[in-house]
């Protein structure tokens, strides 16, 4: 009975509360990416069994885990019958972030939030935010879902569109950057305070910038570990005040750990690390 | 024999050149989105056997075909199937757009990449520019395939972002809309030839300049129909000179032309009028 209801209550929390609950449990920012790529897999190995042992081994060093649809995708119905298999196994207290950087016109993307909300299940998505309100309305509207928005992503081109200057009218302080418009529209669409943003910590001057604009939103950051990213620099300056709206993903450098038997010991050794790296980062003056 | 060799050059064909060939022989610029929607099909038709019966009733009237995987995704396992089904029934010589609208991380993209191309079988697909070359450049590097990147949009919130006027360095003609960089870019980044662009039919202003400053790209432009774009002006300022570079979508319009059970034979005249109306505008003076 009581059980239960602990059930019932972690299904209708909405999603900074449930984000919030997972970061104090499990003392943790840390989100793992899920990403099954077979030439890295230790042979052999199915992609749900190899989530399930890596979730075996972590879920007690993360708030959250991420899997990145493409790789799913890539290896047709059995993959997304993997990655139904994943979040479903995924301990109903850590967030699901569904990473699918989805984005189309209003009626479209009604249905892609229908797919990874309704039909996967998730608790929040990664969304594109180039065609505009809405395109991501429609997951908005899942009050109490997570929504991130690309803003300044972690890889080499995002400067080529992101870092543009564009005039803002009416003009005060000259022109901003893309990523900066992208985020001062997708603080004032959040009516119902499930908006977050995606800034990478390769770009740790805009991380900067952004979460002294938004102290309180929520920012997942990717980018750390095999992108390049600075850990030190990214909860400098990406963390918030209590820490429990920042979300540091690491992908490759966890579950590759090892690419032996050994992977998923290898990577609660590396999530292990990361997490307190980041605690401790996180208290230090 | 003679078959068996016919198909293998169709297979081999360029993006390009399979979409000049099939616009020769069924003279058609119309491309039919196969967008399925449980609420708008007659009551007790599957969504293959409902593909199935627009293709066959429409296949000598058009171009091409788009899925919106959306509508696919929206419906779990079963819809994935039925895109697959659906994929595979189009004859060989139409081209076949997987309106996916993707765009993440080098890494990432790859694995979209081959999931459409290589595990769905597309011939073309859409992709969104906000991060950069790095997340385009995967499809680009399938040669033989056609890569639409989202220039300006047909929907509402095509302003938000894409008309936001940018400084573009070394500054001659002053700051341009981001649709106008993109599609800068776009053409920078051709070197294989199998790049289009997405510009909708409901701003034709912003038609009629990419067209202009790109006489010769593959245009990719919905909006006509449901979303109220005009086929007068979609034809005359956005037609490239000889009309074999000029996709033109429908989707509503045609495949819930009839929600009865005579659906597919309405498609058939809505496709038939369509095609016919595009003709005639292309050849008025």
């Amino acid at each position: 009975m009581t059980l239960l209801v602990a059930v019932v209550i972690i299904s209708q929390m909405n999603f900074i509360d449930k984000l919030a609950a997972i970061v104090r449990k499990n003392q943790s920012r840390l989100c793992i990416g899920l990403d099954p790529d077979l030439a890295l897999m230790p042979e052999g190995t199915g992609v749900f069994e190899f989530n399930k042992a890596i979730i075996d081994a972590t879920c007690d060093l993360v708030c959250a885990y991420k899997p990145q649809f493409a790789f799913y995708e890539a290896m047709g119905q059995e993959g997304m019958e993997a990655l139904r298999q994943t979040i479903k196994y995924i301990p109903g207290d850590i967030v699901i972030i569904g990473d699918a950087k989805r984005g189309d016109i209003g009626n479209t993307s009604k249905a892609y939030a229908r797919a990874i909300f309704d039909d996967l299940g998730c608790d929040a998505a990664t969304v594109n935010p180039y065609l505009g309100f809405d395109s991501i309305e429609p997951f908005i509207a899942y009050h109490e879902k997570g929504v991130f928005i690309l803003c300044r992503t972690s890889n080499p081109g995002a400067a080529d569109f992101q870092s543009l200057r564009c005039e803002i009218l009416p003009r005060k302080d000259g022109p901003r950057a893309l990523f900066e418009v992208v985020a001062q529209k997708a603080a004032q669409w959040n009516k119902y305070g499930n908006i977050g943003l995606v800034v990478g910590a390769t770009s740790p001057e805009e991380l900067k910038q952004i979460r002294q604009s938004y102290p309180e939103v929520p920012l997942l950051i990717p980018g750390i570990g095999a992108q390049g990213g600075d850990l030190a620099l990214t909860v400098r300056y990406g963390a918030d005040s209590k820490g429990e709206r920042t979300i540091i993903n690491s992908s490759r450098q966890i579950i590759y750990a090892s690419r032996g038997k050994d992977f998923a010991a290898a990577a609660r050794r590396a999530a292990l690390a990361l997490r307190d790296d980041i605690n401790r980062l996180l208290t230090s003056p």
